[in-house]
């Protein structure tokens, strides 16, 4: 990446893989949370099962226990009678071992008892008072569930960096295991600069606006896995901006601003962060092109510019894959689409057009190139992705999205 | 479907489109929630915006407002100096009109001054004490934003039945929009039934389980964007089933138990729902041939077998997709894979074996096709859908995979 006077200049490639270094530091320390709790977090360890799977030797069919041995005689095609001298139902309990000659009935998850080592199906069964007929033969060991034939005691449940779906909840409640070590979630500080910014529930006056970025990036930050621990606001106040960023830090494993880091007048963030070695400068992007790094009491801060869709495009493309990766969330699909319509673009940056996707799946532009476009934002449903070095897409093309 | 004293039998098809028949009744409320809790939450209505994005005419530069006609001059070739005779911050403030032959420094965002039409990018200028000379021409317009130019007011903001992500939540707050009505979570009651189920932190004795299934459907339930809003375990007790039923069906839209629906001994829901006129029988599909639905003072009722992986994939399979599309989150995908190793299956029933992606991306079965083998589920990450008449997949075949 080039240096001037100017800042620095890097590509967008180059841009990520400086935040991937300046964040890669962090690591959350560990948490133990109940499985009501755990719904989506991230093992932080592998877990081993403390039990066998199932517990112990089990029915798998309503029906009667018995020792395949005695069903010898269906092998000439002669039916079978046993007595039944007894009945196992899924309860705590244990019952009698089997004598041979004989059957129990037995419900389905009920312990099979010794000296039993199959189960004959109800439906392959006629009872006439305390007799059962048995119709076909059975192997040793049919419609029985083993003992940890679904995992051994002291064998691999989960695996560290699965992240928990209900079926895995499930297992480890099988198990008997109630709570579960996982990564904490990544703690961000948002601060949102400039003195024209107005929170909704006030009136603005002329040349005041709404702050749309705290309220996107925060969600940005939840819906990537991340949480947010601090908050604010503040004006083009350098003494104000030092204090919040203090406070950010304490708080949090690293800090986002936006707003403040043009080359113009009244850029609070620069300001405050240059003297403590911010890196400030340029990325080949549009929107998003402002771009800055800094550390503030040894956390990172990504500053990112404050027109509301580049705030919100540079969370998406150098933000968010790093808070997805943490948090074991699939990173939404970058997919090639069929242009509809043609593209204009500008030489020497990367452009991020807002689309929308189309029935026939082809992708169309959603309003202009603007960085201040924000309900045209919330329109679309993809990026496309220009390269650099284009100016013109033609009607037909297959260009680059990203899935929003 | 066909009926017999055995119960119905139904296809997977069949059971499906009764379920969503039988929940087809269940309207949420809509409720109102600021943009903070907002993330995730599907419009109730159309969002009109109350006012005009932007709301004022501003920058979209840092540089200097002027009238276009007095840049005439750099038509033929000559640079422009025009007098600075102010500057206009992003800040509240109501600018003086800007008198012909003259110009004001600007910011990005700030007020463009009544009589200016366009802004010279900084980048394009020099400047020499109060004096500034212009290099380039623009037309009128040019780097200025329009009021209204985003967005009109009173016309769409959002949809109705629009999923919010981040985007959508910073046009709300663009416009000044604090709060959001959203539909109402479906409200779910868990039922797990059976004499030898405890919970964990219990040392189990013979013959009793973990009870993973009040954890699985909680958890997928919530997975699905709905509520869990009553959870209750009961023995096999028909007095006990029918309280639980009832205090579920108060708080609740839809009621899901697991286990007591064969037709063995002990089949607590059964005995509970059919003198209530609970529809009991068999779906052609493996886990979870048993199955039942009925209403207790008017709230559906879902009847899923009890064996953990039968009821998860129960849930999966019927219940999971009608809450996402109420919470409009989109399915997992349902794709072809090619087969590693072979299938064998059941004549008479469609089976969801449980399967694993290879690292080539084609899927192998994990573990048996046993209703009990709940590590099993916990370690595939897709489910191979055998259809029903089919008894033998041969390796290399193109199968049928749902993603967990």
């Amino acid at each position: 990446m080039a240096h001037d006077g100017d800042g620095f200049h890097s590509t967008v490639d180059e841009h990520a893989a400086h935040i991937r270094e300046l964040l890669s530091g962090i690591t959350p320390a560990d948490e133990t949370v109940p499985l009501a709790a755990a719904l989506g977090r991230v093992t932080a360890a592998q877990t081993l099962s403390p039990v066998d799977l199932p517990l112990f030797r089990n029915s798998q069919m309503d029906g009667f226990a018995v020792r395949a041995a005695d069903l010898a005689g269906l092998e000439n095609g002669q039916p079978v009678e046993l007595p039944i001298v007894g009945e196992i139902a899924a309860r705590p309990l244990e019952p009698s071992p089997l004598d041979a000659g004989t059957t129990v009935r037995i419900m389905t998850g009920a312990v099979v008892p010794d000296g039993a080592d199959a189960v004959i199906p109800v439906e392959d069964t006629t009872t006439t008072g305390d007799r059962v007929t048995i119709t076909r033969a059975r192997f040793v060991g049919e419609f029985v569930r083993e003992r940890g034939s679904d995992l051994a005691a002291g064998t691999a449940l989960l695996p560290a960096g699965q992240r928990l779906a209900s079926r895995h909840l499930a297992a480890l409640a099988a198990a008997g295991i109630g709570s579960v070590t996982v990564r904490s979630r990544v703690r961000v500080a948002v601060i949102t600069t400039g003195s024209e910014l107005v929170g909704v529930g006030t009136v603005p006056t002329l040349g005041q606006v709404f702050d749309a970025n705290s309220v996107a990036v925060q969600a940005a930050v939840e819906a990537a896995g991340a949480t947010v621990t601090f908050a604010a606001r503040v004006t083009d106040d350098v003494t104000a901006m030092l204090d919040a960023l203090h406070l950010a830090a304490a708080s949090s494993d690293l800090v986002v601003t936006s707003g403040g880091i043009s080359m113009g007048d009244y850029e609070v963030v620069r300001e405050a962060l240059e003297p403590l070695g911010a890196r400030v400068g340029h990325v080949a992007m549009q929107p998003g092109g402002p771009q800055a790094t800094a550390r503030v009491d040894g956390v990172p801060v990504l500053c990112f510019p404050g027109n509301p869709v580049s705030t919100q495009l540079s969370v998406e493309v150098f933000l968010s894959p790093l808070l997805r990766e943490w948090a074991g969330i699939d990173a939404p699909p970058r997919t090639q689409r069929v242009l509809t319509g043609t593209v204009k673009s500008v030489p020497g940056k990367r452009q991020f057009l807002r689309g929308r996707t189309l029935p026939d799946g082809s992708v169309e532009t959603v309003s202009g190139p603007g960085s201040h476009l924000v309900a045209g934002l919330a329109a679309s449903d993809v990026l496309i992705d220009v390269p650099v070095d284009t100016i013109r897409i033609e009607e037909g093309s297959t260009v680059d999205t990203w899935t929003l």
